[in-house]
């Protein structure tokens, strides 16, 4: 048994910052060694500073380490962001520089033509741009990046048909939880007994960003993948687990049999199967008419399962189905924290 | 001052029930002669039966009225009918028979080749067809029905675009208040926190529906408009209000600026534009961009004025945005009583 | 017909005081006259800073209307308040010092010795205090305040039995509804589906203002009542309206039934039951069993009634019952509203 | 290693019967032998007729079972039963007949003077009085109770009170999540954004069980103690977790502190406290200032801790707190194997 991994959490005291805490503190191979947060909060113990919220005690090692400032170098070959937008690029190319991998949940990276984003079982190859990117930049570490949390369970559920059928366009609808929105985020007024139509810059990202990560590398870029996407977002009264449904045109015609197949036989790559927040099946498909549902599905596969159901023909396209996907963990920590794994199971972090 | 003309309701106990005798307690020119329930409610005051949900007092007057059984003929040229689906067909047929109008929020009639479907804005044309359902079916009375609670927003909403440059196919999805069910409905321990995307035989209802509301009175019978329709539903924790989200496909290109521009000068022929119920805008166009919310939009127009927002280009077809409509006014109990109206108005009942 | 008189709203554009111009721009007596706000704010149109978010439509006059800063003096002799607590004493004091009746929903001045602290139907008498006021002040206006939002119904439900029986002691516990902190306020990752079992302050100033409130004035100075109470306050997750459960003692022995009674009689002195917002009565009995509900008995009298429900004997006390009240309405901008329209009526505002 | 125990379930596909399954599932000492249900479910797979809502999959040894009807003998030496109450005596007795300990969640014989009503850390003394019921009724089986659901919380939270400083009467009120009613339960009509201040039977329930489980036995009876308690019961828009606030007169005064140091020492005899299903502490007393929360707290010792906050002086009488219990887990089906876990610990099962 191997001397686990000392990895650092940037914006350790946010939303996103505590899932990673959550999820590293009890994590087969990485460790915490740092906590980094905002001046003010640096140089306090984590557990009289953070707003822990949750659903399980903050391990008592863990509340009493003294938050570090968010400045390089810091105790870990690995430093997973939760910085917000505002102030991660600095910060994040400052950690590069100084050597570290930077695996960012921050949106700011994420469609740098160097920067790979990823979703470990669909694009692991991605990792190859980091080469590229340590040449152009002369970093001796690098940026990855993991996609908006609407993205993942999108991009994870059309893989298997872009694989074997070729995605040609999907119509998309989402109904996306508070959670996304951070803390405090979206006021209680706004959303109780209400549906919000909108959520800023969202809709783009999910457009731009599921192109790249279903692209191909060539020539050290991604090139993206040609799927039209017309996306609509929508905040509803849910704490975790946004829903999405889909109504997709293939290139090759497949029945919904052949979908969920292709659904269930997905894999992703033997070395993306044996990390540790990989789950046996990262996209898992309920028949029961009236699922998924955010109540009940949600913590498949630790929340790294994405759960479709309802696939059936679009009368105007190939195939209508609904999603669900964990978006602070598929989405968002969890993510982080797998391709974090992939660096490891690669050799590249020992 | 003329006297008002008495009408019946028919499942009076129920929430769209009740929310029929909420209108009608108040009507300019209609007034409640009947109250029908079950025959285990027959025979006991309205007030001690019904468990009423509307958040103002249900009139004295009404509270006090034995409720009747359900078989005609009872007073009143008009019955609304509230009636469950399940036993709806019997009673209504032999009310018709019996001489009565029946309007009814029942999903039996609606797709019946002699039935009108009608939003009177769009087609108050189809009145015509009772002649021919009282020729074939030998009544003196009528069946006319009001369209399902989530068909009334979008058709409304498409029939400005059809009109002006034609709709060729939409891709909608949907987020539908609990009110949708009737009570007791959606049990709480389903949708609290929650979403559930199914609603059994909802898709099929609205793609049928709306082609035949936008279509053609042709030889006495409505030839479907050619519209291909996508829907895909859900239930979230809304109370009243169901919100859709609307991809739409023109069969001569517009902006979305000539688009509001159409939703706004939509206002249906003068007959029905003079009916009490008739709002003074059938569409609103609100430009800001979290709009229409549910809590907040739902009441333009006592509940049947339709809020339209995010007008904006479709990546895959041309126009996208997103509707809002009361589900139990414009859906149900409101869209009735306004069919109720234009009778009068065209001199039917008297 | 008189002219309407004119008034100012401070801090018009946050929660309360959109409420506050949604209740004045339909007054019969009021017509406001300056909307101020924060420095920041002023000079801009109202319609294009204020996040408007009443369920109903801001009228264009005052969309249209310039935001003031919030210095006097501004037009019209009455100031409505909605102004924050950490800086409205300053503001406050200078319109009272420039000769405006300032009619304040902030905390802050609510327990000065010589601030009347008033709910009409209660203690009208109390207007008396701003005669020492503005003698010990040197103010040609003055301040008056009304209660906390959770404090209005307590005290209403319990006036009626203290002039009947004396209130020896009451155990309260509230659930307190998401607009009574707000906006951003409660943020929904707080709320949905949870409860937050405290609000900072709330217990204390329900204990002490209610005491005011019942309390006699001797020598220019109010008396508390000597009240007993013991209050433990909750946040839930419904919009508007706070429910409380209450324990009562009483100094001489009531039945269930005299209870409800003297609620049910209870009127206020004549000089008040006249003014526009005083509703025809200030608490409704409700005997079925399950009642009040905040979706369902909240805008009785327009949101200015108290319903109280299961009035029942009490193991330990005397009574048991649960009351129900629009925070945002007879909890702070109607109750405002009311306090003003009592200075009218007593002629010290014409 | 020893065999395990088997064990059947009555009413094993309502909400509690699937709690029971699911956390029998996976019991360390007890498998399923038999899950019984209704005669129309009985014969066929548990997995196609129950409508599982637990947010784990259903174990496919299970979902396989066939469903038995609920008629004596069944595999297993206890009866763990979920059964509605207007079923639940003659079948719960009929298993007792037989030979079977039957623990039972349904409120039929709680009261019942020769029924232990348990809570193992509190009163596991009281499983004495089967003897008597036994040599009473003449049967070879016995039956035994766990409280209601909102009776757990509160008996744990005021029992190390009461053994330290006795309790002589508290006012409680309670916000009871929607589980707590059950499947299909209260309809979301009914709760969306609102509170319904009434449930039927429960403060009668909590007040006569309260004093039952913290009673003394002597000469084969239950003295109850003598607590004077008035409950007011809410139920409020959460999913899991009734909340309450308590207001305590003690006989021998106690400050918060030495209040906070009985809870966290109770711990129950040493017998239960090897019990699989007891917590390592039965209360935790949380001192943040907004703690308990439903969404933070419930899952404290899987369900089966009581969570203590807000310890303060109350203005009439001695302390003031607030309590969260998870009504699924320790107000129901945790509780009643918790008690069968006793039944094997003393011998009596084996």
């Amino acid at each position: 048994m191997r001397a686990k991994i000392p990895v650092a959490v940037l914006g350790a005291t946010g939303t996103v910052g505590q899932k990673f805490v959550r999820l590293l503190a009890e994590h087969p191979w990485f460790e915490i060694a740092a906590l980094a947060a905002s001046d003010q909060s640096a140089g306090r113990p984590y557990g009289e500073v953070v707003r822990w919220r949750e659903p399980v005690p903050l391990p008592g090692r863990l509340a009493g380490m003294t938050i570090a400032r968010s400045t390089p170098p810091l105790p870990g070959r690995i430093a997973f962001s939760a910085l917000d937008a505002d102030v991660a690029q600095d910060i994040e190319q400052g950690f590069a520089r100084c050597g570290a991998f930077v695996v960012t949940n921050t949106r700011i990276h994420r469609m740098d033509p160097d920067v790979p984003l990823m979703i470990p079982e669909i694009n692991a190859g991605h990792l190859g741009l980091i080469e590229r990117q340590r040449a152009a930049r002369g970093w001796p570490g690098a940026v990855l990046a993991n996609p908006n949390c609407s993205t993942a369970g999108l991009a994870l559920a059309l893989a298997p048909l872009h694989t074997a059928f070729g995605v040609e366009k999907a119509f998309v609808t989402t109904l996306q939880a508070v959670s996304g929105a951070g803390y405090p985020g979206i006021p209680s007024l706004d959303i109780l007994g209400n549906v919000i139509p909108f959520i800023g810059g969202e809709e783009e990202k999910m457009e731009r960003e599921t192109a790249k990560i279903l692209g191909t590398v060539r020539d050290g870029a991604v090139e993206p993948a040609p799927i039209g996407l017309s996306v609509q977002c929508n905040r509803v009264a849910t704490v975790d687990g946004h829903l999405e449904t889909v109504s997709v045109g293939l290139r090759r015609r497949a029945t919904p049999e052949e979908a969920v197949a292709a659904m269930r036989e997905f894999r992703g790559p033997e070395i993306v199967r044996g990390l540790p927040s990989s789950p046996a099946a990262p996209v898992e498909v309920d028949l029961r008419p009236d699922r998924p549902q955010p109540r009940l599905d949600l913590e498949r596969g630790n929340g790294m399962t994405v759960t479709v159901g309802r696939v059936r023909p679009c009368p105007l396209l190939d195939l209508r189905f609904v999603l669900l996907s964990h978006n602070t963990i598929r989405g968002a920590a969890g993510a982080a924290v797998q391709i974090g794994e992939l660096l490891v199971a690669e050799g590249r972090v020992e």
